[in-house]
């Protein structure tokens, strides 16, 4: 059994963050952690903390990708739900032996974390993204 | 300021919970705490912990309600962010203050919880429920 440690992030995508942290800051009166760009994502993203786990604004920086067309066609709203998991690789060939269909078949690196994205046909609609962090 | 708390959970709407058991229980490995009839809410629910929060799967039981409705517009997939806060009333006059769109106006009363709904073209396209837990 892969341990399951939390929701890490829920990621809502937004045409412009400014604009945005109206409602998620202002008004609601999230915590904003830092605005970051994410020049390998092609976005931006906003963090803030709730609770263990993080609300993510982001928002596209070029209009050929993947996250700027899902905008286009879907609109604003939620975008996907990352689970934090403690051994990745191990979930993931779980996953692959029961036939769950995946994005990306191995973690990717990043600093700090490695992570996966399954797609939404195996999950009832749900981009589901994994993360292990790495202390 | 009104106290943030936590993601209380994310509601994921799906055509059968038996079927959908499948991903998120027996491949992914969440744990599955109950099955729940909610007349109210003309839905059942399985309720999954993962860390302090909780991941719900939603299925219509009324081919009418706004759920179904949803449903079939839509598909399956993410429905609606539950932020759990210390004080709903307060953060209800505070979101009537400064003009966020209320689906209900005053908290829901349920047992163990006061609940309301705010309108999805205030938050950038994100159904979001707020939940006071009653001790």
């Amino acid at each position: 059994m892969i341990k399951i440690k939390k929701i890490n992030h829920i990621a809502v995508v937004v045409n412009d963050i400014e604009s945005a942290l109206k409602f998620w800051r202002d008004d609601l009166g999230l915590s904003l952690d830092h605005i970051e760009d994410v020049p390998s994502q092609a976005s931006r993203v906003a963090f803030f903390s709730v609770g263990e786990g993080e609300v993510e604004l982001v928002e596209p920086t070029e209009p050929d990708s993947g996250l700027a067309k899902y905008l286009e066609k879907r609109g604003e709203g939620m975008h996907h739900l990352c689970i934090e998991v403690v051994d990745i690789e191990g979930m993931l060939i779980k996953l692959r032996a029961k036939d769950v269909k995946l994005i990306n078949e191995t973690p990717l690196e990043l600093p700090g974390r490695r992570m996966a994205f399954i797609h939404p046909k195996s999950t009832n609609g749900v981009l589901v993204e994994l993360y292990e962090i790495i202390e």
